[in-house]
C-alpha cells in the first residue's frame, strides 16, 4: 500500500477548514466504526481511506499513515487507526414533509447531536440557515455518530425558505401552546434556534403554530438537542 | 480586598481532585452568571469567592486573583471573572418519589445534562451508582447550568437501593414495552444506563417495567440525556 506522501497530509490538513471543504467539497470522517459503516453502506463516497494498519486496503483508494503522520492529520487527541476523505454529495430531498429548520446553532456537538435525533425520529430533512455550524465540520461528523450520512440537509436563507413553504411552521416560544395538549403530527417545518438567542425575531415573524415544553422543576432552559428531541418525540407518539 | 497567595491558589487547585474535594467536602463553580446566582440564592455554601476585579466583594469572603492567577485555579480555556470555592452539602430527601437511578454515567457533559433535565422535569432526587462520574466534577458543574444545586443527588450501590425501594423500578430496554402506549405517571425510579454499555446485567435483574422509546428513522441509538429526557417527558405528559 502507498504510503501517504507529505503533499496528501497537507491537503488533508487544509479539508479542516470549511473554505477548503467547500472547493474540493470533500470533508474528513475518522473513527473505525464510522469508517467500517461508510465502506460497507455509501462506498462510492469515498475519495480514499488513510489506515495505520499496512494490511489494510479499499479498492485501491488506501494509504498507509505512521501515528505520527495520522496525528498530523487527525482532530482528535487520540487519533483513530482509519481516516476517510469523503465526497459531499448533493442530497436535497424534495417532497419532505417533516423538517428541522435550524436558525443559527453554533456548538458542533449540539449539531452532531441534532442529526442524529432527527434520524432517529425520521426527520426528512434538515434546513439550516446560512450562520448555523458547519456540518462537515469534523466534530459535528463526530458527534453525528453516522446520522450525517442519512438525513439531507441543506443551507439557505432562512425567511426566504419559511416564507415560501405551505407546510405549517411551528417553534418554541414561551408563550406557545402546550405540547401536551396540543395536536400534532408529522408534517411541518419545525425551528430550533440558537443556543444562546433563541430564534431569531425575523423568523419569529413566520411561526405560524406557537408551542412550548411545559416546566415541572426550576430549570431556567434545556438545552436546543433536548428540546428538540422532546418535540420531535411529541410529534411522533401518536 | 486581599489578594489570592500561593498557598490559596495551590489549594484552589487541588479541588480539581475529587480526592481532595472528598477530604475538604468543597467544590469550585466557575462563571458570573452561576457565582452570582449562588451568592443569591446559597450565600450560605460559599467558602469564598475569587474574582479578577477588584472592586469586587462578598462578606469579607473574596479574594482578588490576577489573571494569571486566575488561569492557574480555572479549568476552562478562558476563564471567567468569578470563581467560588463553595462547600458540599448532604442534600438527601427521604421521600423522594420520582427517582432517576444512573447505572455507571462516565461522560460529565452528559452528566450535568442529566442534572438539567431532572431539574427541569422536578425530579426528587437522583441516585449514582459508585461509579458515576463525580457530579462536583467541573465539567459536570459547568454543564449542569446551576441545576446541581436544586437536584439532591445520592451515590450509593445502586442495586441495594433498588433491592430495598418499594418504587417501581423502570428501565429502558430493546424488548420494553412502547413508552407511547403504556401508562406511566410521575412515581417510580427510571434507570439510565453507562453510555457504551447500556444497563448492567445484575441492575436489568431489578427492573420492573421495561419500557422502550420507538424508532421512526435510522439512527442505531440515542444519546443517554436524549432518552432520559424522552422519558421524562413521557412520565410527566399526563
Amino acid at each position: 500500500m502507498e504510503t501517504l506522501s507529505k503533499n496528501k497530509i497537507k491537503w488533508i490538513r487544509s479539508l479542516q477548514r470549511k473554505k477548503n471543504r467547500d472547493i474540493e467539497q470533500l470533508f474528513i470522517v475518522e473513527g473505525e466504526k464510522m469508517v467500517r459503516e461508510l465502506i460497507e453502506q455509501h462506498p462510492d463516497q469515498i475519495e480514499c481511506v488513510i489506515s495505520t494498519d499496512t494490511n489494510f486496503s479499499f479498492n485501491g483508494l488506501s494509504y498507509h499513515a505512521s501515528e505520527k503522520s495520522m496525528e498530523q492529520i487527525s482532530s482528535l487527541k487520540t487519533p483513530n487507526k482509519l481516516l476517510a476523505v469523503v465526497k459531499i454529495v448533493d442530497n436535497k430531498q424534495i417532497d419532505a414533509q417533516f423538517i428541522l429548520a435550524l436558525d443559527d446553532i453554533q456548538d458542533p456537538g449540539n449539531m452532531g447531536t441534532i442529526l442524529r435525533i432527527a434520524d432517529w425520529f425520521g426527520v426528512d430533512k434538515i434546513i439550516c440557515s446560512k450562520n448555523t455550524v458547519d456540518i462537515y465540520n469534523s466534530k459535528v461528523v463526530q458527534a453525528s455518530m453516522g446520522s450525517i450520512f442519512r438525513v439531507p440537509t441543506e443551507y439557505c436563507q432562512l425567511e426566504d425558505f419559511l416564507s415560501k413553504t405551505e407546510l405549517p411552521i411551528y417553534g418554541a416560544l414561551l408563550e406557545g401552546e402546550n405540547i401536551y395538549t396540543k395536536t400534532l403530527e408529522r408534517k411541518g417545518v419545525i425551528i430550533l434556534g440558537n443556543e444562546g438567542n433563541g430564534i431569531s425575531d425575523s423568523v419569529i415573524d413566520l411561526i405560524q403554530e406557537a408551542i412550548h415544553i411545559p416546566r415541572f422543576g426550576q430549570a431556567e432552559s434545556l438545552n436546543v438537542a433536548i428540546a428538540g428531541s422532546i418535540i420531535l418525540s411529541e410529534f411522533s407518539r401518536r
